[in-house]
């Protein structure tokens, strides 16, 4: 280990005492000019360095900020919240904080580690992920008065979070379809408990309603979000005939689309000319997918920064123009939602287009 | 914020002094069995923790690991390296430490990072990542004693290190190749500075000679790992007559199997049936590619549960089996590789079958 440079290392070759160089340093006291450019030069000479830990130690601060997420599994990795860590990283970096991953603990444990953090002064405050209805770490966290922002919108008030609006996600790609003429547009949801499922297919009715087109209560599938949740409702649809069936289909995620775009091509059809297809997150390697995956994008790399920005302000007590972030997300559209696919370029629609 | 629990609240409810319950907790004296149970049960009552702060500032350790990763871009995200954090973190966490990432410095700056975190106490040790030939970071670190453990190779003498065996998964995907009848296999590369693509090439080479089958140095392309490399490529092998094209490709990383995939696509030819793909890898969305693409799987989360291993032994002064481990990685077979393929269940080959 390196040996470390010390106060008195810096004392004596600036000659002074020990008490002087600490409170030079810690602007306790002023000196003469020639003695404070001794001291200093010292402290460069030397490669003086007060340790993170007395600092930390004496502010009773750690400047670590906690942060847990869901894996998927130990083989998978959900690419989204993977983006959203590397964002923390380098905007808490910045302003001189850092990230303190830990597991996802288990349902049962779920508020020990918590605790446990904040009693052993690991952490100054907490970024959550994967918020649930009634979640009990918000509740927690409120009645301790321990700081925190979430990722995802947050029902309870006061809390500070950062969120991107899926409902308005799901409406560019729902609009995206009508625009092209479809008008028997199905949608693959998540089970109606997933408050996230449920804003986004919010955007899918918002939208077809904008066109006066029908929403057909069997044309809105909800199940987990896997390939076969997708493969399976999509094969339902396609049995209507060819006058009935749906011409379209948006998707809460990549994964579902996946599902709809190999039914749709089992059966014969074309992806995009036949049936149009769109997903959600885009994933890194929906533009990989034949034919490309049109998909709605999240602006995860803004929303790390603003969590951090929201979060390090209150820490900080700094005054907050805002406390809740709400972003749009954009749409990428490549041919599996094109009728005429001669072009495969990207085109990305936001908001505001 | 939490009012912290001191050890004069413990003291006060014990009814003993606060040097005894300090000296009982440190284990620095005895007491009576009644005492120790009255100052034990307070503890619990109270849910007295010691400031982790306070106890690492005293052991002059932080129990943090420094960890450091280079991600393409803003917008893009590493899988491997991902899921590589996550078993990293839950590997910390079951002995009691937690992994410190911060952003992967600027080149000029990479070493000032170092040196920042060991000066200011705030990690006991680092895990390397994207180890280039005489990495300053490996040479900085043993210049200094300071622990570090590097995933993938490192020819410095007694470093630590955890590495998948490249080679033998570019031997495993070769030899599968040939096993299906393939004579004629071109290989995908990265530059030749890139240690990494040249040990994977070297298994190719390795499983072509074992075949006694000839390596065509026109056959080797190296480039850039994008899609576009991997495309103008296979678009130039394949302009060969059908008797004297290469009839399978094997590619370092999934990227370039995907722009191989695309250029045989175009030109009228199947994946598999005509022209067998191998990508490296196993990048999550691999399966859903149209063929599914054959890659080669490495043991991410085995690697990082085998780095915290070996570096917490460090720190801790136990002693250790080994200080370099090489895994092996496996090959998933797909339809990309198959020239009959009807079945689309995946097969999994490693080193042992």
């Amino acid at each position: 280990m390196t040996d470390r440079v010390t106060l008195k290392d810096v004392a004596a070759r600036a000659q002074v005492s020990y008490q002087t160089v600490s409170k030079v340093l810690n602007r306790q006291t002023r000196v003469s000019t020639a003695t404070e450019k001794r001291i200093h030069d010292a402290v460069r000479a030397l490669g003086y360095t007060p340790d993170q830990r007395a600092r930390n130690l004496r502010a009773q601060r750690s400047y670590m900020l906690g942060y847990s997420w869901r894996p998927d599994s130990p083989n998978q990795v959900n690419p989204i919240l993977d983006l959203f860590m590397h964002s923390m990283v380098a905007a808490a970096d910045a302003v001189g904080y850092h990230i303190l991953p830990f597991p996802h603990p288990d349902p049962e444990d779920h508020i020990d580690k918590y605790r446990d953090l904040i009693r052993t002064g690991r952490v100054d405050g907490f970024v959550l992920s994967s918020v649930e209805y009634q979640d009990s770490r918000i509740r927690f966290l409120q009645r301790e008065k321990f700081p925190f922002v979430a990722f995802g919108g947050v029902a309870e008030p006061s809390a500070m979070y950062v969120d991107v609006d899926g409902t308005e996600g799901m409406r560019l790609a729902t609009a995206h379809l009508i625009a092209q003429g479809h008008t028997r547009i199905a949608a693959l949801g998540w089970p109606k408990e997933s408050r996230v499922g449920e804003l986004r297919l919010a955007g899918y009715v918002r939208a077809m309603r904008g066109a006066k087109l029908p929403v057909r209560a069997r044309w809105v599938a909800r199940g987990t979000g896997s390939v076969e949740t997708g493969y399976q409702a999509t094969q339902h649809w396609l049995q209507g005939g060819e006058r009935t069936r749906p011409t379209a289909i948006v998707a809460v995620t990549d994964v579902l689309a996946i599902g709809a775009m190999r039914a749709i091509q089992e059966s014969g059809l074309r992806v995009g000319a036949d049936i149009g297809v769109t997903g959600f997150d885009d994933t890194p390697l929906a533009q990989y997918l034949t034919p490309g995956l049109s998909s709605v994008r999240q602006p995860i790399w803004q929303a790390g920064q603003n969590v951090i920005d929201l979060l390090v302000h209150c820490l900080e007590q700094e005054p907050l123009a805002q406390t809740r972030v709400v972003l749009n997300p954009e749409l990428v559209i490549r041919p599996s939602s094109l009728l005429h696919a001669d072009n495969t370029s990207e085109i990305a629609i936001t908001h505001n287009e």
